[in-house]
């Protein structure tokens, strides 16, 4: 029997997206596309949805969660901008009706893998840089993926590596720095969302890499959490936890 | 106090880079320097030795392994050829002495965290390849560490890739294949050593790679299995053990 | 005073992808989107066009050019197909009314660099592989552009690098020939279009690498020939002539 | 006959790389290894030497050019740090002699080219930042081959790109800025010399990479000085005047 799915920002680029990624999988049945315009407590009853997938905006995406919880519907947040504070009223409410959730700032399976693996290396590599490339578009430097891998380095790194006497003859050519960890951000027409994380060793670099063409990149890791999320008796962070 | 270390095999290249290593870390003590004439079993007991690193040839490893053993010294073999029955009788004779050594076919930590990410990623991501570039004095292709990331892929992936009807217009164009991972050995002057192991997703790519510039890359590891070796209670194989 | 020009096989994607940057840009007028089923002598005429882009297909291209030039239109032929001696016929027709054209087979403009860059380079660094990189869905191997580069490769280098006595310890490991350049296709769900020329020295490579990620990139390639045609007296081959 | 050649400079590292690769060549006879206390003036006339290598220092480079023109034969000066004002006064005394000489600021071949591409591919896509990549011994940021890039991208590059509205959330971000061209510098243990110079484009890239692996990738073009210099009539600056 297939999983009955609402997603909500149906409008938006990445509810479209959403809504062609579910129509295209037999898994899962879409049973309305809904927007700030709709009573979503009702049409969660009315469809009898068991997910619903939050797409909207920074804004409303609290109110949006509390009522999926309420409502007795399995959330799938991919909309940003949740305080840790909400999370965690969230993650109370869930927990008060023995409801499984998920929240999910990067659904990109390549991202999720890139940043675990950083984690790791930095335990036993802690010489490391980030370089972030993205198209000119974006008009905020760093990422918020490389400041998350670099507070990702810094929860496993167990030493700073040796600081150098470096001298700048322009300003800012080391880039960034956050917990130690020098970030680059690239922007340029052609590029789309690329990463590299480069640790440096004895007579060695390991390199962890990650390309993005295109936001349907996204839809196998918000497909797999639409899937998972009925098995979880909690509200999760993050889309890590569904990789084994 | 420090690790008493005999480095066996001291003149080939390993054997040199590992006396300059273990020289200049005060964690070790260079207690002798033995190759093919010395009688290596009355030098372990004459210096008391911790530890026996072994830098020798295919030809001579197992005996190699069985005299140090047998002597109670902590073996670190770093030696390729040992037959995978070789190592079990080993792992056997140093069971019943309850002593703890290691088999290492790549002390690179950076080549071993690719292998460990490539076997993970494989999980998720099972469409991949792998592109092996070394210089061109290296008259083998594929490379033994790029066979050995296909046999890890292959544990770890859960269904093949779509199999594709594709026409090669030139033979060869599209690699050797190991349990249907394609490889391609790039052969070039001014390589040295280097792999990259691509995934491919929804409209994102994941690549992980190891470059690695000079044999000293493998002098961390070595020390790292020489410095943890004595805290085993068995015959180990592979650096990743030590790489909690 | 704008340049009108005609699409012919405006239904494709080219066509469809011509027909947005065309109508973007103020330098030119569109003034008919033809195809199969059109008269396009007496559109050009009708239309007093100045210029025809011709993306249609091979078993058309040769007729869809004569038309052009004895309408008196400056052909911009980007369909591939055209044979050697088709060519020096149109050339000939061209001639003999002065008349600017230019067949283009590949309108990136990064490609054509690639390309001129590699076909430079061998001149110094003999060695060079190819690396093409593209999505599953392209079934032949290696790239056209791929076997381009090879032959502009040889056009150019003095010698061939030394005959090493390699063994494959598993066949097609180390990829295809062309003109003794090896040439490796990797093809993975996630990627779009990429070439990587690699040059080996001494103690050095060079690399020159083309990311393409989606049609639109072949658009600036395909406006500038339409905007430089009419300064021409012949017909010419390459995108190469408009890069001065 | 082979060219006489004089390293002056022998001790240093360079100076010791140099006379390994002349010794091996056939073409060249190594007649002297000069230094600071050497009589260079009459040592050249005691050898009847073709060719002087001068590998010094920046505080006597100027010195030890003008001996050599002085006593009749070519240098070829690889040392660093002579003034603009100085290579014009060698160039007229040079001129009133008939002699040929060079001074070459990077000998290696392969980041000639790469300055040489990336300065004509400047003009068709004026988007470009450079991302430099050294050991972390290199203590000054960033390097000079990156500085000399953007000067050579800024020669050619006919318009600026679009100025963006960008937000640094951490200052350094977006790197160094050179006549425009933002530049990153990354030092990390493992890294030798490396730069890539990225190009963006409508839906594209170009990369050109160069990566030096160890000093002696300087040889072939220190090598190919001394071959051709004996036929300048005058004093030249740069390799890239040895590279038809």
């Amino acid at each position: 029997m297939s999983i009955k799915v609402i997603v909500n920002g149906a409008n938006g680029r990445m509810g479209q997206e959403a809504i062609i990624a579910l129509n295209a999988d037999p898994r899962f049945e879409l049973v309305a596309q809904t927007g700030r315009a709709d009573d979503l407590a009702s049409i969660i009853k009315e469809t009898n949805a068991d997910v619903v997938v939050d797409l909207t905006t920074a804004d409303s995406v609290f109110e949006n969660a509390k009522t999926i919880i309420t409502a007795g519907a399995h959330p799938v947040i991919g909309t940003s901008g949740l305080q840790p504070e909400e999370f965690m009223t969230l993650k109370q409410l869930a927990a008060e009706k023995n409801l499984g959730g998920i929240v999910v700032p990067n659904f990109s399976i390549g991202a999720v893998l890139m940043m675990r693996y950083a984690r790791d290396a930095a335990k036993y590599l802690p010489d490391v840089e980030i370089i972030e490339m993205h198209h000119d578009g974006k008009l905020d430097a760093p990422s918020g993926t490389a400041i998350k891998t670099a507070e990702l380095i810094h929860e496993t790194r167990k030493s700073l590596p040796e600081q150098k006497q470096l001298r700048e003859t322009i300003t800012g050519s080391r880039g960034a720095e956050k917990h130690g960890v020098h970030i680059h951000a690239v922007r340029l027409p052609g590029l789309v969302a690329h990463q590299q994380v480069l640790f440096g060793g004895n007579a060695e670099t390991l390199t962890i890499r990650h390309d993005s063409m295109h936001r349907s990149s996204f839809m196998p890791g918000l497909l797999l959490a639409c899937e998972k999320v009925g098995d979880f008796h909690q509200l999760m962070y993050g889309l890590e936890n569904l990789l084994d």
